[in-house]
Parts: structure tokens; sequence; C-alpha cells
């Protein structure tokens, strides 16, 4: 991911000041960088890639997952003493989805059957994927409705549909990067909101419009929805992007 | 369409008061009617139902098309004295997918190559169809794009595809009721958004969900943008509904 | 279903001599009637029904389901001295379906995934249908697995996807009539066989189009894949179609 | 090309005995290589790819185009000396999409609307696909229709559809590989055949693939649909294939 960042970089404008892997003196490295850090390593080192950031004055753009809900409390506070973008997904097109999503379901009552679909490659070890689990709580949070009703699949009489399902269906094969669908559909009409990645470099693209983003604001933890001009004014947003944020 | 709707009218709390023809007595009716009067008669009908709806008070829904700009533009004066909703399109999922587009539209650069894919029955006469014609006038005003840039089918050889253009493609055949995809496809990944009509009582549908809207609201024109709650707080739907408004 | 049949008949060619329900005097309707008895009553019906046409020597059209495998086996016996097309779906697209399938996964080895993903309206109790039943079925006959290769629902950490597999979803939403859709995923490449009905007529249409064909036929019982040519030439037809015929 | 067929060709079996570029001594090369010799280089190449295998008694697969008619009838009348495979796309999946494509059209009669979809990168310059050219062909020539049947762009008003039209539509955007879809549409129904590339690595398998199947054969020019076991018994693929075997 590191190595299609600093190839992309000059596309948007930036030069790479310094490549650091893990294992590099990260100090030394942050205080020779550039104006803006980018973070795609491991859970283990945010905590040191935000304190240099937050000694030398650099703006951040963090990709790590996997914090604990505590660890990630404490790092968000300590982030938010710069100018930092901080997403669980930066592909601008899945980011989009997610708001799209939100306004459909907000729209549409529950007379919308609302379904998803994803297809990812065979390789593919858990289902949902990640992101089908995003679009899911979206749905399940504009409805009121908590995770039990999730139904994922059906075999032999389930019976007439209820109102309150949404329904998950995994599809794995071949190489697919990952497609997502969701599906809003009533007597007489459907939606469909379609998603189909074909290159991962989608996310170093994301991130690196996040950093371009970045320059000149105001120290807070921001997301994707931010950096997309995406947030809803009445805070809709600030809930789907899945953390509090200092602003 | 009127014979739809009546069957329709309990299932959304309505009791019709009285199902009117092209040549019954329209202001005996309209008096006699009950607080809404929906219209989805012709064009040249319309100035007489707005004046007894304005005459007796009642509440207007007004489906029909087909006036020119000057008679609109007269219409609307008239017909912004009572609580009135005035679309093109009363679908709900037709006027979502028009609002995502906006929205995707805007936030996606002209590095998302887009295009607009149709279908519909053997049987349609012309090409692109009114939906489809509004998704392009969303994207095209969106970019800054006149409607040269549109482009009908592509052959021979057409060359590199360029940042200006919008392909538009109609699909014709047996009897689909209406099929439309917005694409947007960059390099790595591609957003698609599709409505799929199935049953012509969408129409139906969305007439009786703006008449359940209107109730209690002020008078003035509004589309379906604002009895869905998809007006967005800077103004653009306006532009995006096709006319002016008199709030 | 017989009132469509009636009413699409002359579009075939046909007069419609007697149109029977159950109740009426089959005999006597039957021997009134024309050259060809076209029956999708009940399955307690079919043996008078075919009794009936032996005598009279008329051709039969039979759409009835619901026999036990027995009794269907004495039936298919006695149908057999007559002229008689029976088929478990007369839809000419599907039984298109079922055919490319079979070629399909013919040609294909389990080098490319196959998933199975359908979609019917709200009302629909059971899961999945019974024409993706029949395309899985086509699918493990194909790679030699059993009924156990079926994956229905991915959830949690089910690990990679294995070769001897078949994903199979049942969306459930709206009005939709009826969607199938067969996938074969490889890396880099993926094939996808899709079947749409908007109109359940498709049905009386195609047995209209086996009540032409059987004209002048021979005795004995044949099924959709003989009227529409798709019968292959070293057997594997009668196989799909999951009775044995009397030819 | 050559790269990846030399990368993936253990997965099929094979050793490389020798990898040429034009300018090496196709000779010496070709004397010393396998037993099967692929070549993918250029139409100015051919002959004197040819002439050594004959020369060597050397299998030959050819993916090479370009060719004029007449340089290419006597170019086949020399390959057929060894086995050979000769193909226009190597793609497993293509192949059979043209092959369910002439299956489904021979059933299908012209009361199936035929439209050809394709989605192409933006940086391809023809209109429409070379593939999907293959894919009108077939439905043109399985109907008795000529090339002015085709119908690029729908734009004003053109009518109703024709039965003796076939829509063909050239979508192109970011970075897609090559997709392609034959839709047969009718009153009530409709059929899509979709194959979708996501890695160029497809044409290298099939080129292997068809090495690996000309092992034993008898010399003559064959194409992929025998490979693949595609071809009719009534001789309707040699059509199909666009050239004339030496069979």
């Amino acid at each position: 991911m590191g190595r299609t960042i600093a190839e992309l970089a000059p596309e948007f404008g930036f030069q790479v000041a310094a490549a650091l892997e893990v294992g590099d003196d990260l100090a030394a490295g942050i205080e020779a960088g550039g104006e803006t850090i980018i973070d795609f390593s491991f859970h283990e080192t945010t905590a040191e890639v935000i304190s240099h950031a937050v000694r030398f004055g650099k703006a951040l753009i963090i990709g790590t997952t996997g914090h604990s809900i505590d660890a990630r409390a404490s790092l968000l506070k300590e982030a938010a003493k710069v100018p930092c973008v901080w997403a669980g997904n930066y592909s601008v097109g899945v980011n989009l989805l997610n708001a799209l999503t939100q306004r459909a379901a907000a729209v549409l009552s529950d007379d919308y059957d609302a379904e998803v679909v994803e297809m990812h490659h065979r390789f593919k070890k858990d289902a949902p994927s990640g992101t089908a689990a995003r679009l899911l709580e979206i749905i399940l949070a504009a409805r009121g409705l908590g995770p039990e009703a999730l139904r994922h699949g059906r075999e032999g009489i389930p019976g007439e549909r209820t109102r309150t399902e949404v329904g998950i269906h995994a599809l794995r094969g071949g190489d697919v990067v990952g497609d997502h669908t969701v599906i809003f559909a009533a007597l007489g009409e459907r939606l469909e909101l379609t998603h189909k990645a074909s290159d991962r470099a989608i996310f170093a693209r994301g991130a690196l419009r996040a950093a371009q983003w970045i320059r000149g604001k105001r120290p807070g933890v921001y997301d994707m929805q931010d950096v997309l001009g995406l947030s809803e004014p009445n805070g809709n947003t600030a809930a789907m992007s899945g953390h509090s944020s200092s602003r």
C-alpha cells in the first residue's frame, strides 16, 4: 500500500519526502518528512506515529485499523492535536456509496425491502465483507433495527419476507476485487446502488485526496465523509463514520 | 392512471370523494370533492382545475405535463395560492435516483467517466427517455457542460474517451417498463445507480404520498424533492426540479 | 393460467374449442375439444385428463406438477400413448437458461466457481425457487457433486472458498416476478447467465409453442428441451429433464 | 503477452524451452524449442513462424491477428500441415459466450429483441470491440440479417423498435478490462449473457489450454471452439469461427 501511495503521489501534486517501513527510525523520518504523514502500517505503530506527528506539527492521514475501542479513543484524543483524517476505508466510491445508502434509507420506508449483495474473490476468509457490514449498519440504524434483523441465507420454507429483516448475501468466486450492491425493492420499483472495485489503488488515491484536503485545516480528527463533502448538516454523518470526532 | 390512484387511495388512508373525467362538471366535482385534488388529466384542463381548486381552497397534486413554458409560468403563479405539489415524475424511486445522482456528480470529479444507460419496451418511440434526459441534465449541470457533451452511439474509431463527454445509451426490447442506470467509472472503481420500474402504479403511489404530505402545508408550489425530503439546503434542488417555486 | 392461455391462443394460430374447469365434464369437453389438450390444473386431475386424451386420440400439453414419483411414472407410461409434452416450466427463456447452464458447466472446470443468485417477490414462501433448484441440479450433476455441496449463506469466518461448493443466494423483495443468475467466476473472468421474468404469460406462451410443435409428432412424452431443439445428441438432456421419456 | 504465457506455463504442466522475440533467430529458436510453438507476435512474422514449425514438425498455437483475407487464406493452408490452433480470442469465457449466444440466437425467434452492450476502459479507441463485433456477427447470421441491421445509438424519435434491428452500445469509462452482455428481450422475459474480463492473463491461459489440447491431434487448423468442445455437430461452428478449416 505504501508503495502504491508513493507511486501515485506525483499525480496529486505531492513529492514523497520519506518512505518509512516498520523498523525505521520513525522520529527522524517524520521530522525530516514533508508536511503530511500518511500511515498505513500496523495498529501497534499508530501511537508512535501520532506522537511524532504532534511533536513535529505534521498533518496526519491514518488508514490503520485493528485498534481496541479503548486504544482508539485515546489515540483519537491525541491525534486531534493536529489536522488528521482517520477512515476505515479510503475509497472515494465506497464512502460515497455509504452516504447514498444512508440517504436512500432515510427517504425510503420499510416498504422498500432492503438486501445487500457482495462478491469477493475465492480467497477471502470472512463474510460478509467489512464494507458490507458498514452498509448493513447504516440500513439497520435508519430503520431502528438491531443486528438480529440480518438474514444470512434463506433455505427451505422461510415464509413470506418480513419488513423487519435485511438480507445479506456473500458471493465468493474468482478474483473479484470487491462488488457491493444495496437493493431497495418495493411493489413496482427497485433502487440498486452498486460499487465495483477493480484495483486496490483506489485506497491509495483516497488517502492522497485526503492529504490534499487536510492542508490548512484546523486541528481535529476528520473522516472521509468530511474530505468528500458528504457530511450531513444534521450530524447523521458523525454517527455514520463510526467514531466521535473532535470538531 | 386515475383508476389506479382511486384503487390505491385507501392504502394511504384516503377516501375517494369524486372521480372526475374529462367532460364532467369540474367545478361541481371539485367543490364536492375532498380536501385534496389529484390531477393527471391533460394540459388543456390544468388551468380550469387550478382555478376551481383555488376558489374552493383545495390542495392540489398535479401530474400533467406538456404545457408551454409561458403557460406553465402563469399556472405555477396561480397554483401557488394553495398548497400544491407539481412534479414531472411521481415515482419515489426515480426522484431519489435524481437526488443521489446529483449528490454523486457533485462529489465525483470528471475523473469519473459518466455514462447513462436506459432500457424500455420495444414500443417506445423516443430516445432517450424523459427520465434519462433528466439524469443527463443533472450530470451536465454538475460538470458545467452543455448538451453538446452528450454522446449518442460510438462507432468506428471515435478515439479515446474525453473527460467532457457523457455517454447515453437507449436500449429497446421486450416489455421493459423502464430501467435506468447512471455509471461513474474511474481508474480502479465504478459506482452504478440503478432504478428499475416494474409497475406503472408507482406513479400513482407517489402522487398519493404527495397528497399525504401536502396536508397542513402553507400555500406554494412544491415538488417531489420536497415531499421526499430530498431538498438540499443550498438550494441545488430547486435548480434540479426544473422550475422556480414560490416558497 | 387457463385464461391467459385462452387469450394468447389466437396469437399462435389456435382456436379455443373448449375451456374446462375443475368440476366440468372432462370426458365430454375433451372429446368435443380440438386436436390438442393443454392441462394446467391440479395433479389429482392429471390421470383423468390423460385417460380421456388417449381415448379420444388427442395430443397433450401437461403443465401440472406435484405428482409423487410413483404416480408420475405410471402417468408418463400412459401419456406416451399419444404425442405429449410434459415440462416443469414452460418458459422458453428458463428452458434455454437450463440448456446454456448445462453447456457452460460441461465446458468449464471447477476452476470456475459457480454461484446461483435468484430474486423473487416478498410473498414467496420457499427458497430457493424451483427454477434455481433445477439450475443447481444441473451444475451439481456436471461436477459430480451431491446436494451437500450447496452453500446457503456465508457468515462469520467460513474460510477460503472450496472448489466443491456451489453458492445459492435467495433474495426477496418487492414484486419481482423472478430473476435468476448463474455465475461462473475464475481468475481473470466471469461468465453470468441471467433470466428475468416480467410477466407470468411467458408460461402460457411456452405451452402454446409446445402445442404448435406437437402437431404431427409420433406418440411419446417430450419435454421443452425437445420443443426448443435444445436436446443434446449425447443424451445429456434426458438426464437434464429429470424424467425418463418413452422415445 | 509472451511474458504472461511463460509465467503461467508451469501451471499447465509446460516447460518453456525458448522465449523468442522479434529480431531473434526464429529458425534456430523453433528448432531448439519444445513440441509446441505459441505465437502472439505480429502478423508480418506469422508466415515465417509457420514455415519453421512445418519444417521442424512442431504443433502451433497462433494468436496473431491483422492479416489480410488473402494472406490469411494461404497461411491457413500452410499451417494445416501441422496440428494448429488459430483463434481471434483465446479466452475460454469469451469463446463460450460466443457459443452460448449462437445457441440462444438459434432457439429464439426475432420476437426476442437482441441488443449487445459492451464496456471498456477510457483509452480504447475503436467501437464496438472486436469481441462485440463477433457477437453481432453471430446474431446477424442466425437471423439472416446484414450489417445494415446494426443500430448504433438511438436519439430523438427513432420510432418503435423493429424486429430487423440489433442494437449495439459501446460504453467507455475507467479501467474496465472488458464487459460484454448480449440481451434477448421478449414480452414477459429477458435472457442476458454476460462476460466480464478482469485480467488479460485469461488470454494466456486460453492459449496454454489450447497447447495442452493440440497434443496428439492430427494435422489441421482448429479453433478455440474445438479446443473447448463447443463445436456443433451440424457444422455451425465452422461458420461461427469465421474461417475455413482443413479438417
